[in-house]
């Protein structure tokens, strides 16, 4: 039967974000915590009780299932944690913990994917067949939608489109790796760049606007001050936005795509960045494909909770042999 | 009806080849003949002495058509050439031409495409629902095949992998991009390099290989002074498979493959340069995504011709209801 609910759910390493969310994308009801510190189970503990909390009063019968979002590398296939940096959830079986306390059908999956999925079902990307997402926040991650679905790969993880080489021997990636565009364009990289700018006279509108302490400048920071007109926080985003524009060129030549969404914390408000980076794209990539819509997401913080919500909907369908 | 035969056509920018083709990917005859630099019209009057050639006296009725591969630009759904650096065919109807003449259904596409889609019926990739191509000659290129079947992206022109930035402001690429993996990796590159060494003692092997001729030092030039056990030459080699180990880094982080299939001329003979690409893939790709086979293409010169056919059959069938 056709339900009316999906429980989506945004585990994010500051806070656990939860909604009851209808077919069509409204969250009917909402609830979050920050996201406790003392282990994994207290971490299940706090999902279960916001799911608990949105889901209360709704009829088993009405409810697709849980859709749950994790800031990590899953498997897809085997629904496991395989890897997560800021949050100790790697090896730990949160599905199954999750589904015996609350005995509904649950599907994790990673916070690019259902970005992904949200902006293609409920956002920017609403009606497209194919589109590459790229969400740009402390980590740079994305997904892959392909002929109208999301696109994984052999064990589910791909889709991480932060992890490309942008620069040969270049800087260390969080991840490991070397050179990746994420090592460049996160928040990280972007408070650096204020740090160094704040560093002397320069910089001190950044300064200012991470109200004078040199250990509070963040990417936010620079954000603030380009937004206020700051011409070297407007420069620091302008050359994020040529770098992001290169690993456009290449995610352009390799999918030919029609749209690509950036989105994430820093993607959805760094319109300068966003800009530049579709100009160095429309200049470099290969003739004949640049005629692509760059566009920003527009599900801000919601976008983990539609999206984690979507993909319950579509695994209770395909359940009942609905697709 | 099932058709017993295809024709592949394989317009080089040296020579034209021509194949009838079994279905089982047997090439039962074929032809060549050097590319004309007389102009567009002497290129298709060769293609069609060619496919004359090796049709005769074979059915209508046995043919599936004709499947023509072109080292360009192609709108895969308009069939049109976009864009072909090193023959006169930007703008050139060939589909037309060739099937008005011949009478026989005929399709185009670029010539990485059919690299990959010749692999996955006859070659390397035989079986695999998923795998990422890539051709490494005079230029580098590929083809995307995902879900069983080609990827093309919205216009049918993606599948471009040798156009990814793998360096920041890096090296001006043919193609008119800046960085690409096409300037570091293609015949050009690797000839370059074998004439910087060659330029002193250092590379007297290359030099010899050559034939003594500076004038004479090509990419093959290094392949062979490598084979011969030439340590300078395998030094050029052994570079090259880092960067293309780099852009692998990438291709897995995004498509999380079971297999890579690395074709082209370069490709298929430069065994140092694939093995240290695939070393350097499992130790910077994200974790859990490792397990990826690296495996030469087999097809060697008849890829171009089998991919053709292969195509040309596809299209019949789908055509005939058959898919």
């Amino acid at each position: 039967m056709r339900t009316n609910y999906a429980v989506g759910v945004d585990v994010g390493g500051t806070r656990i974000a939860v909604g009851l969310v209808e077919r069509k994308g409204r969250i009917v009801k909402d609830a979050k915590k920050l996201t406790p510190k003392t282990g994994p189970f207290a971490v299940v503990d706090t999902i279960i009780d916001l799911i608990e909390e949105v889901s209360a009063g709704v009829h088993d019968s009405e409810l697709a299932g849980i859709g749950i979002g994790i800031p990590g590398q899953i498997d897809f296939l085997r629904q496991s944690i395989e890897f997560c940096t800021n949050l100790p959830l790697a090896g730990v079986d949160v599905r199954s913990l999750v589904m015996s306390r609350s005995k509904r059908e649950v599907t994790i999956d990673n916070d690019g994917n259902l970005a992904a999925l949200g902006e293609s079902r409920y956002g920017a990307a609403k009606g497209a067949r194919d589109f590459v997402m790229l969400t740009v926040g402390t980590g740079v991650g994305g997904g892959l939608f392909l002929n109208g679905e999301m696109y994984r790969g052999s064990r589910g993880m791909g889709g991480e489109v932060g992890h490309i080489v942008v620069e040969l021997d270049g800087r260390m990636c969080p991840c490991g790796g070397k050179g990746h565009l994420e090592a460049y364009l996160g928040r990280p990289a972007l408070a650096e760049k204020g740090r160094e700018a704040a560093a002397n006279f320069r910089g001190r509108e950044i300064l200012a606007a991470a109200g004078g302490d040199m250990d509070h400048i963040t990417a936010e920071a620079v954000l603030i001050a380009a937004q206020r007109g700051d011409e070297v926080a407007r420069g620091i985003l302008l050359d994020a936005g040529v770098v992001l524009g290169r690993a456009l060129v290449g995610l352009v030549n390799i999918f030919n795509p029609k749209l690509i969404v950036i989105g994430g914390g820093i993607g959805e408000s760094a319109d300068f960045m966003v800009e530049r980076a579709a100009e160095v794209m429309r200049g470099e990539a290969l003739a004949g494909r640049r005629d692509v819509t760059v566009a920003q997401a527009v599900l801000g913080n919601d976008a983990g909770i539609l999206g984690a919500a979507a993909m319950s909907f579509d695994e209770h369908d395909a359940r009942e042999g609905m697709h």
